[in-house]
């Protein structure tokens, strides 16, 4: 039997949704001929995601398997109800379905990360068997399916499974950051210690060059020296990205009032959608690819302070954006080093 | 005593926030000396905050009235706290602060309409005189804080106050069209029935072209019926914008599977992401104009069908949008007529 391409067939509630708006989807692991199973070893949680629920049971291993598991039990996909995001996954090709046969490049036995969202995924917990808090990475007996239109990437044989899953996890940023910064570009990157802050940084580095200028902000002591270490910003910052008059007051002193020509949001908590908008030229683009924007409040934080900034909403995927993300730590050794020693 | 430029002077919770995403701001009507104080006439509350308030209500207006004084006197400002959204007003100049005589265009006694969102101006209802459940409008008894970066317009005097403050509410919608659209482009308008979805046809059919196609997608049959009737679209679509499979369906009839280049979102109502992103290039953009987009399910619902498109979030402010709204009701006589039909 023939589902739909982009998996309407497995939506309960509501019908007519896609899966992942979608309240509650089908896990049935019984696959369609359009359908890949998968046999899921990790689960990496949206940073957002585990954060509420990390926040949610005080940090408690119990508490947190209790969560996920009430999650997936009631919408049939890791779809965290508070922040609306999801995750991705890495797992062992288990069968293929018969329309896809030979169509794909991909075997039965093939390591794969699904690069969409674990929110539009349907997924079976059997168990879970470790937690990473650090790494938001849990590792898990389970099954999932991977419909039609679903994006994956074969994992590297270069570096190791976690490793390439924790970049494939944040592709889209870097692969963004590198279609948006013009040589020149004043570019300032907002969690720039993050993971897919660091990724970012690498790429601004790289495309506004010579005559461009990188501003990292960071929250933390730490991610701060973690940037000066690497040595890919032309300035540092140490602030509250949600406190926007205090940032806005730093980056008019390191850019002489002139503002930014671009503003990459890659940190994971709310309200900081108007230090973004404040830091960037009017004729600038901001890109949010923080999960916890919120649609609103950058909308009216723009207009309530006038200005007239292009702000964009961060799309997880856009062409070839496994081979840039993966890329970056091919080009990057430093990179790669610290990546090793903080997401393995 | 002079305050900030933003109006941080005035946040109760959370200090260090601005105005808009505050929690609570200081409504006191003696004003600092670079601010404006407005004696209201009457609030344009923005269309998704005032479908929930109205739904809320069950639609009496006792509860209306209610609802409306209990977010006033929690937050300081009329910020609707389940849309995040606000609307704007219009009133009379009342004081100008000592700082900005002499500096700005207006004088006590001129008529205007603020530009920046309800949800970041101080407000004091005095007392509620009529509800046009219609039209969002609500007549008060009242004042109102213009902060020294709010932007406001005086109000034109070829048409009356009710219709112009129609206009200008949604006035970043045509603006923003007008500086995206380009010469031979395929545009779909969802919503197009609509105040701001009207608007935007008239100019994203003069800046197409003849080279161009105009589609227009709208829920109602009355709506279907003024815009054939206005002639503003090559293709009109009766369908619900919240069934994205429906929706491509149609799309991918009117332009032989293409789809098109820009989509405009202007439908007041959650879960019409994932039509919009169907509906749309890999190459084209989506822009959110509607205040019930939610950021994730957008983000999410491109990177779920493995689309490249680009989106953006609609900004209500961009340069010079109330004079390119306003012109629009003397450019189309057909409008204006519908408008003072229908808004007044």
């Amino acid at each position: 039997m023939k589902g739909s391409k982009y998996g309407t067939h497995r939506v309960i509630k509501n019908k007519g949704d896609l899966p992942q708006p979608a309240e509650k989807i089908d896990n049935n692991m019984e696959i369609y001929d359009n359908e890949i199973l998968i046999e899921v070893k990790t689960l990496n949680i949206d940073s957002a995601s585990f954060t509420q629920i990390k926040k949610e049971a005080g940090g408690d291993e119990k508490q947190i398997e209790k969560i996920m598991q009430r999650i997936v039990n009631n919408r049939g996909k890791h779809h965290n109800p508070v922040t609306g995001s999801g995750g991705m996954l890495v797992g062992i090709v288990e069968e293929i379905g018969e329309d896809l046969k030979g169509k794909i490049e991909l075997e039965v036995g093939d390591e794969i990360a699904t690069l969409v969202s674990l929110s539009l995924t349907p997924l079976l917990i059997e168990e879970i068997l470790e937690i990473r808090k650090d790494t938001d990475q849990v590792d898990i007996k389970g099954k999932a399916v991977l419909f039609e239109s679903g994006i994956y990437a074969k994992l590297p044989e270069d570096m190791s499974r976690n490793l390439a899953l924790a970049v494939l996890d944040v592709a889209g940023a870097p692969a963004q950051t590198a279609k948006l910064v013009e040589p020149g570009d004043s570019v300032l990157i907002i969690g720039a210690g993050g993971k897919s802050g660091t990724l970012c940084l690498h790429e601004a580095q790289k495309r506004a060059g010579i005559s461009g200028k990188v501003i990292a902000l960071e929250y933390s002591q730490e991610g701060c020296e973690r940037v000066e270490s690497l040595g890919l910003a032309d300035a540092i910052i140490q602030a509250d990205a949600t406190k926007p008059t205090e940032v806005l007051n730093k980056i008019e002193e390191v850019t002489n009032g002139e503002l930014v020509d671009l503003t990459i949001n890659c940190v994971n908590i709310p309200n900081t959608e108007l230090s973004c908008i404040l830091a960037t030229k009017d004729s600038g683009k901001v890109y949010f690819f923080s999960m916890a924007t919120s649609f609103t409040a950058a909308a009216l934080g723009a207009e309530g302070v006038g200005k007239d900034t292009e702000m964009l909403i961060g799309n997880g995927y856009t062409k070839n954006h496994s081979e840039i993300a993966l890329q970056v730590l091919r080009e990057n050794e430093d990179i790669k080093e610290l990546f090793e020693k903080i997401y393995l």
